[in-house]
């Protein structure tokens, strides 16, 4: 018997990507098959490397083509992938999707879920960006051991002078920290910080970037407003602790997203801080700052929740520190962070996806 | 031997108040004298009806009476204050002294910090009002157990239209969340955020107050850079947690101040969230975010350390639940926040004494 590419792709026909809610073939997955009698190659082409569901895809792949077309066949499946952009993101030259790091309140955790969000993303294999647009608190310069570091600048055929963004971790970087002394204070006003952050997104080198996180100030203020309506945003990260007084600002900074002439798309919260584990107690789980806020929020919103992170020592002593929990794969935190990656990621592939054929 | 009011103030003369570092007889503290054989009947002036001197020097009047005058006198000291204002305080009409509470970051605990001292100061006599002007987060209405209220208003006799600050817990009260939807975003860019905030304290009807406590947004932005412009500021209480990523913006929060055209008294850095203990480990204390980083700034900066709160779940409640934690003086931890408010008025009647003396 002679194994055929039709065979094969009608097999793989039964493959349905549960994200997408289309098979594999008609959703032009399926790359550079070769057959050679039993040995059977392909390459299957995910949305973002950051996919939650990649083994789930490649087993199910595997048990089809056994099925349908020979139980005894060899079969090699390479994963890679093309990062989507959304319908109308072809405003960033070079930067595929924008994903804004937001939350009402400070002090929420929000940097840090940018930092360990891009440095999950980054070792998942996707090119990534991240902006720190904190203006008065950068938090990017200490969580990537750059406190003191300056951007260099080189300058276009054009004659145009672009910051070349610091490289850290296999992100590229650029927070208004590094061009402000760190000692000092920032009393801006709101445009001339606006300004400001307009040139982290259009006076930089960024090259091509799957993903570009920004790490937005606390509020909903002049850079929010700048930022959602000069740039083409993918979607929006929710940060919250479980604290009703937190919830409250959070309700109100997801509200801003969703209003008319924002629009913009909500990719799910976040719940930081959710309870504190002492070593010496491992069973224990105190919920300091109440339990399930950011889960009943995330459902009042009709948005997907996208995990709970323990307050645990290493978090922040990897940020102060300047090296993200996730980097170390050995504290069974990065799974946390590393795990959210690949929820957002798979948002925006759905969002992507439905823009595509709405 | 017949007593009389010189011998009872020479005596008096003795004793020095060890902030103002002078005798209460020419600080002028020592009021309605009333001498009556044996009995010595007078009244102590202090500056603050928190002072935490209180005690100390009413025991050191008793005794330089007895050692001084006659062992066996009855001596009554009634104690009441008069709180000062600072040299330059004459600009809002009835105000003697704003206290800005700030963080360089969110969510440190800063209205927390606010709404405590605004309540032990009451609780311990002295008129106070608590401004919210937290404009993207306000947290007054949840904390004060708020949410929904709406100020009413009157006219004065020139058709002048004043806000009636609401009263709460012994406390006159507005936030800017009394005017917004709760569930509403803000986006409101500065000069507009910045006009909603002078209102709060220009067109409201706030009566005589001795300590009007403002709970300032996070950062160095317009409003802090409109509020320090625009009224006489007695001092600045700073509020951090122990994270290196919350000091690096505190010590640029703290670093505001001293700017020359802003140059605000700072009375000190509160360390929030210090430690957490659970219930079952009574001894452990557990350095969540680091340890000591506020008594390291307050040193390197030379103001004074104003004290550590640890992380304790009924704080958290109790702002949550509308009812500040200081309120309850079965909690031990009230007596964190009245310490708290003991040591920020006795920073302030200090500076408001040298002021008048230079």
């Amino acid at each position: 018997m002679i194994i055929t590419s039709e065979q094969v792709l009608s097999a793989l026909k039964n493959v349905e990507d549960p994200d997408l809610k289309k098979d594999l073939v008609t959703l032009n997955m399926i790359k550079d098959l070769k057959i050679e009698g039993k040995n059977i190659k392909f390459t299957l082409e995910l949305t973002t490397p950051a996919c939650p569901l990649k083994d789930m895809l490649k087993n199910a792949c595997l048990n089809a083509v056994k099925h349908f077309v020979a139980a005894d066949a060899e079969v090699e499946i390479q994963i890679t992938s093309k990062v989507t952009k959304p319908a109308d993101g072809g405003q960033m030259k070079g930067i595929r999707n924008i994903i804004l790091v937001s939350s009402g309140k400070g002090g929420v955790g929000k940097s840090t879920v940018a930092s360990n969000l891009a440095v999950s993303l980054a070792a998942n294999g996707a090119k990534t960006g991240l902006i720190d647009a904190d203006i008065y608190g950068p938090s990017v310069p200490t969580m990537f051991d750059l406190v003191g570091a300056k951007p260099s600048a080189r300058e276009t055929e054009e004659g145009k002078t672009l910051i070349l963004p610091i490289e850290k971790y296999g992100i590229k970087l650029l927070s208004l920290g590094f061009f402000a002394d760190p000692d000092q204070p920032v009393p801006w006003r709101g445009p001339m910080a606006s300004n400001a952050v307009k040139q982290l997104f259009n006076d930089a080198d960024w090259g091509e970037l799957d993903y570009l996180i920004v790490d937005l100030p606390p509020g909903t203020g002049d850079i929010h407003i700048t930022i959602t309506q000069s740039f083409p945003i993918a979607g929006a990260v929710i940060v919250t602790t479980p604290q009703q007084v937190a919830l409250a600002d959070t309700r109100k900074g997801l509200a801003m997203f969703r209003m008319a002439g924002i629009n913009i798309p909500v990719l799910g919260v976040v719940e930081n801080m959710a309870y504190f584990t002492p070593a010496e107690l491992p069973e224990n789980k105190y919920y300091i700052f109440g339990k399930d806020g950011g889960k009943a929020l995330a459902a009042s919103f009709e948005v997907p929740f996208l995990g709970e992170i323990p307050i645990v020592q290493s978090i922040t002593e990897g940020g102060d520190q300047g090296s993200p929990v996730a980097l170390d794969k050995n504290n069974p935190l990065s799974d946390v962070f590393w795990d959210l990656a690949g929820k957002v990621a798979q948002q925006i592939a759905i969002n992507n996806a439905e823009a595509v054929n709405c």
